[in-house]
């Protein structure tokens, strides 16, 4: 076992020798170029990590993981576009350095090569990857859409929503940790238990975000607080609060919630005060927690070392740590 | 062996069945839409013909030449934004009839699906059908993309322009027959075969689909006569007219290439009057007669009994008998 960091780095090494030069250039470098652009990698390292978890070597996991990342990546080039969004990780989005049509096309080129990845596994472990990972890959378009959905529609449920981040979100990182243990040759049931624990860390660290947009702190969050707020965005705390509102109450929410005001700073610290008020706050962090706790339940029945389990926890607690 | 119309029955049959409304409706009515539209249904067609032709049963490859038509028609919606088409087949493009992001998105989700319908093989023949189609899917991005960049080009050269339209069109048709021949579980050598016989065939049908834009029968030709030329595309029939022409005819042609005057006949007339004198019609012609020979001479290395070359030939003189 690597310590995350570790794994980060050996990720890292192996991607830079896959974003090789190829022709044609404006197909290929917009590739090169979002791959580049950094990020934490969570989703390949827990790959690997799974793989070492179930006794497997991480070193034949590298093509999964970076089938994962290369995926992820081809979701942010065309989420990117859906939402015009001018920035990613600080530099230009690829339809913005470049236009709509190299990022539509890009996209479709990284989709295709995160499969061909699979190509340098046996035809079992192959089909089982890439099995997996069109599931997968349908249920992040289906969380998208669904997410599309949400924004012209004012009765989403909760359980709607968490179905919507899991799809979106959750899915991908279980996913990330299945793979790691197919390629382990982890039992049917081990898989299956990685999968639920990468899918419940998923959406509680989803929740965790929605969470922090209003209520984390400037300097260590990483994107602009409110954020959510100023996009009307009808986030967990948002449904929640309105789940808890009374009559008049809902409708001050539904109005702040389809606003544009110029002052954003009153406008995100009357919504915060409405997820206090209402306990949608507090809701918001016990659905966190319970999320956490129903990860690590999982990690119970798996069949691997009580260290290897202590140390997937530990890993748990410092995604969830986020949270002051 | 069936009828070519009888493979297009059975097919058709096939796909109703499989577009089946899922939900979100948002992302999978679009694709019942583009799927429901219509065509020729060549590519699958030509799947189930390769199995039959193999000794196989065409009804195993009913799965394999879904994954073809919905690969197809995801590239059809993905190049429609592209080329900000407003009709596909004489009905609106799926960008039009939604939006934008609509078509990004279900498109993604169709090249997903695509693979998916693999899964219904067994994990060798499901990896040597996904290996082929992810490398056939990503030369049809790699075709695109040089086409985008010929546009802005004024030194395309015919080898360039070859391997271009190899890429976007022709490795389809190849890969559409060669994905038949490894349901049927034709030797190695009779699968490449298949496939330089449907590419060579497929880059005919290109060509003859450059040369039909100009001098094919507007009553049956099915799409604008001189769309072309209108749009100032460097076809074939333009690219040899420029191989052939003296330094003062190839200024009046690139001239007359980027120009967009309102008088579009006289720009067609005047077109079709350099493909005739300078020999550029003559050469087309040859090279279409050239590649469907190519196609042809394949066959005899076949490992298949007389009639059923026959029957390939006889299918290759038809498609390219729009030739009048």
């Amino acid at each position: 076992m690597l310590s995350i960091e570790k794994y980060q780095e050996e990720f890292i090494k192996y991607l830079e020798e896959y974003s090789k030069f190829k022709e044609p250039k404006g197909l290929y470098q917009p590739i090169d170029y979002i791959l580049g652009l950094g990020g934490k990698r969570l989703r390949p390292v827990l790959t690997l990590l799974a793989t070492d978890i179930f006794n497997g070597d991480y070193k034949e996991a590298l093509n999964a993981a970076l089938s994962v990342e290369v995926f992820h990546n081809f979701s942010l080039v065309h989420d990117d576009i859906m939402d015009d969004a001018p920035l990613r990780r600080g530099e230009k989005t690829v339809h913005e350095k470049w236009d709509v049509n190299t990022g539509i096309l890009s996209g479709d080129a990284m989709l295709i090569m995160a499969y061909q990845l699979f190509e340098n596994y046996d035809a079992t472990t192959f089909q089982a990857l890439a099995k997996l990972f069109s599931k997968t890959a349908l249920e992040v378009c289906e969380g998208q859409q669904y997410d599309v959905d949400f924004e012209t529609r004012n009765d989403v449920t909760i359980p709607e929503y968490l179905k919507m981040i899991e799809y979106k979100t959750a899915v991908l990182v279980g996913a990330a940790m299945k793979m790691g243990a197919i390629v382990a040759h982890a039992s049917d049931k081990d898989q299956d238990s990685i999968y639920e624990f990468g899918k419940n860390l998923g959406i509680a660290f989803q929740l965790q975000d929605d969470y922090l947009d209003a209520f984390g702190d400037p300097k260590t969050f990483g994107k602009q607080v409110g954020g959510d707020i100023i996009e009307n965005k009808k986030t967990y705390l948002f449904l929640k609060a309105l789940e808890f509102s009374n009559d008049n109450d809902k409708v001050d929410l539904h109005q702040l919630f389809s606003s544009d005001p110029e002052d954003i700073n009153t406008k995100i610290e009357v919504a915060k005060k409405f997820f206090i008020s209402t306990g949608s706050a507090d809701a918001t962090k016990q659905a966190i927690q319970d999320y956490t706790n129903k990860a690590f339940t999982v990690l119970d029945a798996l069949n691997i070392l009580e260290d290897k389990k202590l140390l997937l926890k530990a890993f748990g607690d410092h995604l969830m740590n986020r949270i002051v």
